[in-house]
């Protein structure tokens, strides 16, 4: 890894800041992990029940593959750990950040019987690794809520495989996951993807009346 | 308590600041307050027209159980401490915050035919105190406005006697009620539920129009 | 007057900077002003073609009643300052902020052939000084706009006469006027009349449609 | 030019994090560029892929009227440098900025049929530089997308022969361009377009229901 760890949790703070600023994380939802280190497998992942606005570097938790915490850290790993460290081992990401938006939130409901989106056409697809044109379709799945974790990460797995260029996914009335090789593509990364769910969003308001 | 009175009217502040900037005090409008002592009840409460945006520690005034200030102190409690009061006795909330926004004013007044607002299938319902899934159905009773403070405690207190699994409640064109076993929760609850009638609010200008 | 020029200047300031970060005034667009002397008049007014988000209170220029530069400053006052002139003797008023929203830029215009809104019911309504219940009905006139501006202090001059209980008004497509006895009131009218015409124009989205 | 290359890159840094804050900038999306030198032409161009809400003044590059990097520098510079120095030589314009908001997405499809929009009757159209009244009409030219920089370098330059008064550009689904005399013009030019393109959107809402 080309960071310390102390770079990445201080990195993952600043994350959390500026997206609970922009609403996505409010009453200590949604959740933010980066890899430290790949053999064997150790993230950095955000605690459950945190306030995302102050979230404090030394507030990181360490986890291993089985998210259980390594080390000593009076913290308690979020639900969802099991959902990063799946999408850490199918897409090799280095992080991966969960966000409940409004619009997320939304159009994961509205577009549940398609079982997921497709958005096409917009310039800011181009920012998605690897995508070159704004002509790109990209599919963005939404898989049914679920607290059974084990068994959502077995359904987000298949996921993951069923649509190997997928660069994010939605829950069904819950939120976003998207993810990177490092934290700053992550973050990207989500910031495009929510942008164009709230551009879709606002579209339907009109849309839905004929112009 | 574990907390100090410097710490707690310190929290109240930087609250206050953040809910601001979200524009839900906007105006000096809402009000919050914490218990800093059960037996005899004493309340830090904000006072009655400040701006939260600015608003300092040492402007949080001290009350009693019939709202009266404790020792010297320029500023009047807000008209709205009864209610205050009768929620921190009903709930044995450590923490109570009243919030103004665009959206709760709105589905206040669009719901309050039904007498409050069922909120349900929502991941973000998993942060309210004690709810263990998303398929949880949480109600948002809805009270009518009035400024006979006395005997709108009274219409809460039944009101939150009727619903002893309400996390909050709206008055009607009038703002959001909600509380905490301490300030963290309280904020907590506050946030989710501003994210839950604004993805509702949102929601409606789709749904209407039938997709 | 019970503040001093520079605390004039510096509040005047630090308005323009939190309302310029609400969207309200930017582009250069609006103005703030406040009176620093009665007897002759003597104001602090916004210059020309300044970004308010970063007004410096040296910036502030001082104007007397015929909107002529008061002492040596290189800035040039802005068009409307015969506007804030006006209101200041109409009404007393020690401060004057006028904003350019979104919501405000709309509402102007979709109720322009009713001359005014009439905004009844809300709670918020008891933030505008004088209001002790959340049954007032305010109208808020609406004056259509002009780059006259002698004629257009006229018309303002009338509607001011005419409308003795406004706390605000409106010019078509271009912006909300309120004030208050200084500008702490200026600020706090402002950001409830902005509120509540959000208000009503989030919820024209949702009753349109019959709900 | 008046303004040292150091206040240059400081100020389009500043530029960059204000409107990252807004949105308009998120995903490393967008641009922004200023002349440094007219005689041979040297432009500080912001670089390809880098978060603009963290954008260093020392991470702006300077390129040549073909785009190319001038001197030693890790960066790459934006794909759309060259619209950038074609916008510089049209218009003489001595800073360029390009935003993707949400709304200028919208309308840029919305209205693709009709090539442009006509933006008439609001006063901040004042704020255009050189326009005097609220009665101006501005018209913004919509021009289809393209990955071909060169010929969409040169449609741009037909666009702007065609439409000399115009303030701006959308390009379809993908985002606005403005420009000024220097930085603060620039600037001023986008908040105002973004500002009216909103105000445009959000009546859409209310208007086609026939009010």
């Amino acid at each position: 890894m080309s960071q310390s760890v102390e770079e990445i949790v201080s990195g993952l703070a600043a994350v959390a800041k500026s997206f609970h600023a922009r609403g996505w994380l409010v009453g200590t939802s949604g959740n933010l992990s980066a890899v430290v280190q790949r053999e064997p497998l150790q993230i950095a992942m955000s605690p459950s029940g945190v306030d995302k606005g102050e979230l404090r570097p030394d507030q990181l938790l360490s986890i291993d593959e089985h998210a259980h915490v390594v080390g000593q850290h009076g913290g308690k790993p979020s639900d969802e750990s099991l959902l990063h460290i799946r999408i850490v081992k199918e897409r090799g990401a280095g992080a991966v950040l969960h966000t409940h938006s409004i619009w997320n939130t939304i159009l994961s409901d509205v577009y549940a019987a398609d079982g997921g989106i497709k958005i096409e056409g917009y310039e800011m697809l181009k920012g998605l690794q690897g995508v070159r044109t704004h002509e790109h379709a990209e599919w963005l799945p939404i898989v049914e809520n679920s607290q059974d974790m084990p068994a959502l990460a077995g359904t987000i797995g298949e996921t993951l495989n069923k649509q190997p260029a997928a660069h994010g996914f939605l829950l069904r009335r819950h939120g976003l996951y998207s993810w990177g090789e490092n934290l700053a593509q992550a973050k990207r990364h989500i910031e495009i993807l929510e942008f164009l769910l709230e551009t879709i969003g606002r579209t339907l308001h009109i849309r839905e009346h004929g112009i």
